[in-house]
């Protein structure tokens, strides 16, 4: 675009050398793309996100969370149509007390009377403190966080940044939800007061089950080539110890896995494989055996021009579909996620099986919430507000 | 509709049958259609109103009632345009102090990815704590209440649903509000501090006046055969002892009274009469004369078919417009009612009957937020929490 | 409009004689019209403003703003489009506690149903305490301000009427937020805590110079004929003692100042100069190096019949264009104002002079919330609650 002209240069770095500008003495200040998000970055979202799930189930921590951040207000700037992020994000910023404003449609009064986009982001940063913004244009978020850099080393009113979706290729906090959800799981309520411990008694199956991400198997399924939230998961999980990265999808130029994607995963020494059926065999014995959480996706369609719609319907995508007799072959615990929504025409998943325990897609979205509400909490910054009002409330419990 | 399929068998039962999965130990809850309302029900829904009317009307009071519900998190899923019953229930959110979040356009991205209808109330469920909605489709609110009911058999996460309109069918609460005008008025002001009772005065004119919705006259005047608002309010009034329903309406097909609704209400025990026009006589003297309550509607052109449209265009609608000559003939405490929009070419309540102190129609719209806070606080249980708040707040004014 | 008929007499009389109805006991009851703004009004207005400014900046302060108007609802009524005005009420509101309702499609469901935009109005007033509304009709916040007194004569419910932009003709609240930044800006800091004084510094320089909006030199820039913010604005300036008014047009009929505001300015006693370029001479010096305050606008195409169109876009615009060059003449502490959006094509304050001290506009936008804050405040007489607040809130933090 023209009109970033003046952040070209900045956005064809490295993205370590950029990730050190979103964030200041290890705390975020703009969360752009999902490289972002490190291991020990993740624990301490995950514990916040944890906190605020709990405190949340009580009316003295309810009420205490919705004072967390009673003094900020958000824009949602969404021009790409979303319902399900835009709604995840409203009801984590209703939790911490945060008013909201949106703007929603791609064509704003002020840019029929050619105001630049960079204008609409500073009169936004004007009127709120945090701007929570989805573009069809890839790089709109990141500069928008270097125009807020600038006018900070100005001193002048700078807020942050938080890209909740741009283009097809990054969509940080869905990987954040995504990674509560695993963190969540992996856990085997270790954290909880459940006794006996569920991963005790999971070790008497699989005896080398260890909690955590580190050493474990994630298939990956449907559109690979297409689904933002594969490629920010995945680069998020080849952070972590001894992850093997399993991609099961037709083979359609436009539904595999891109080289780039590929060549990154590797380097980061994950082990990469790469399917076309959820029935294949890996090392000699079934692949849905040996993994250790599932992702699904639904195949785009929107995205597709008139002869990749046409070339894809006639492939058969039944080895790319969840049946019963298929989710029976995963282990007691392996979580079958996905982002949602799911195409009811092609039925990836089935309704039946939603009633299955491990049908963690309902709960994941959920998980969006509480996710969210910590990214917030982070990036104002109030992280030890929410420890200290959670000792608070728990021992007027007690 | 297809999607529907699995609740087919549930939804052709009798009322009575249906009605008891939408409610627990005598408390509602979802509310689905206006034979929910029963008279003891609505004796407590309208108390319920009338303290949150009173208690509004205090800094005080108003801030206890804005800390009774704010905890929760309402979606407004209206997908059917309106905005009166939307704001009403709005406001009805920020009175209890309820964040809002609303979902208006009938394509919804996610819809566009082809999500099924199920899975898009499942993430409001995921989000929210409850779904008010108002659908074209007319099961669309029974079948979500009936997916909760399944949802929390299997103790997943469960939301009230509130049924705001559906189809050309059902507005339970628009019967609510319009009960809650009724007792209102016919309590007299015996229950407020006013001395001498009113009640008294009017009993030197009218001898046999009793307070309370029974043994009364109530007029429905207009688009008899479409309006879902007189189908539901004449539904709820059959229950009360020694009602009679007038019902005055051109006499096309599509505005009398359909056979279904005649047979029902008279089988409930209520007297029907009908007419086509105001100035009929009911037993040898004037109609105008004999009504307690007069409920006048709009004839809803946005129905039609082209024919239908010109076989209307050509009715003479003056025998069923209000005028001022026969307002004159109705009793001295005889509410006009209207549940509005009101059509201003049609004339069907001239604009000079506004300050005449029957005109009720402003203040029913206004009693639609109180009735519909009072319904809030049932579905949330908090009946207990708001008394509680209201002799705490009279306490302290005191 | 037909439906405004019964006010049409009410419509014609002088301002003086209007005004007297938008006011009780010298308090604004409703914002209709620029000409409502006296200087002693704005004084009072604006002190208010800076008491929201500062409290906003501590918690302390925050949490009682939120508190101040938390018992009132809003209904946003913009039926002509606009992005900025409307958020900048949106976070007004917020700020103040105020629960915040909108209706922005020109088409409501009601018009659809014939409901006449008086009885919108109305309904409006039954649920909400304050209607904010924008329209393209020139007339009609007047004639709501009408029905709202003739309700309150006959003791119904009536509420107060902002005029938030109508048709090209009136936009208070924006020169109430442009006096704001002007008074802020010409009291050279005297009341705050910076010393030494900064309006002693100046007058070094400018030995002449006072503080107060009275004895300057405004110049209005760009599209002077049909800027509604420039008509309200020059219109309350002209209130001052000594006071200078330049325009700086292109010589296009629809561009240069109309005879009607000529006049009027005239008969207020400001000394009125135009020109067709920004390099002009006053006096014999240079203009640029005379003014006290530049006030720049853009050029609203979105206002042409195709033929102005092409004429318009055969002027050369350079003449009216800010450059580095001509900033540089202006004295030390002119502030440059816009009202937003400029247009990022003609450019007529380019980017690069936004880091100038004296750019001012995009605080000028945040002062619009605070003067929007403190408008409100005033037509719900809590003006003495905010004193109080704010002096237990610098009493505790002393």
């Amino acid at each position: 675009m023209q009109e970033f002209s003046e952040f070209e240069s900045l956005l064809c770095r490295p993205s370590s050398e950029k990730n050190l500008e979103f964030q200041r003495h290890g705390r975020l200040k703009h969360i752009i793309a999902a490289s972002q998000l490190t291991p020990p970055l993740l624990d301490k979202l995950c514990r916040s996100a944890e906190l605020i799930r709990r405190m949340n189930r009580h009316p003295d921590g309810n009420r205490r969370l919705r004072g967390l951040l009673a003094h900020k207000r958000a824009m949602l700037y969404f021009t790409q149509p979303s319902t399900r992020t835009f709604l995840s994000f409203m009801a984590a910023c209703q939790i911490l007390g945060i008013a909201c404003n949106e703007v929603r449609d791609p064509k704003t009064s002020s840019e029929v009377k050619r105001e630049s986009k960079m204008d609409s982001i500073r009169m936004f940063s004007s009127y709120f403190d945090v701007i929570i913004m989805r573009s069809q244009i890839a790089d709109f978020a990141e500069c928008c966080a270097y125009l807020m850099n600038d006018l900070e080393r100005q001193e002048r009113r700078s807020v942050p940044i938080i890209n909740a979706g741009a283009g097809s290729d990054e969509h940080p906090t869905q990987a954040l939800l995504d990674m509560y959800t695993i963190i969540r799981t992996f856990d085997f309520d270790e954290n909880s007061d459940s006794r006996p411990s569920r991963l005790n008694a999971l070790r008497q199956t699989y005896p080398g089950l260890t909690p955590g991400p580190s050493h474990k198997t994630y298939a990956f399924c449907g559109d690979i080539g297409r689904g933002r939230t594969v490629r920010s998961l995945a680069t998020v999980l080849s952070q972590y110890e001894g992850v093997k990265l399993v991609f099961v999808s037709p083979q359609h130029e436009v539904l595999v896995m891109d080289d780039e994607l590929r060549q990154r995963l590797k380097a980061s020494g994950a082990e990469v494989h790469e399917f076309n059926s959820l029935d294949a065999e890996l090392g000699g014995s079934s692949l849905l055996g040996q993994i250790d959480c599932l992702y699904m996706t639904r195949i785009q369609r929107e995205h597709n021009s008139s002869d990749t719609e046409r070339e894809i319907s006639e492939i058969d995508l039944e080895p790319f579909r969840l049946s019963v007799e298929r989710v029976g072959k995963l282990k007691q615990y392996t979580p079958i996620m996905h982002p949602f929504p799911r195409d009811c025409v092609v039925g990836e998943i089935p309704t039946e099986i939603d009633s299955d325990p491990r049908a963690m897609y309902f709960r994941q979205a959920r998980n969006g919430m509480w996710a969210r509400a910590a990214l917030l909490v982070h990036l104002f910054d109030e992280a030890d507000s929410l420890y200290f009002a959670y000792s608070d409330v728990n021992r007027s419990r007690v």
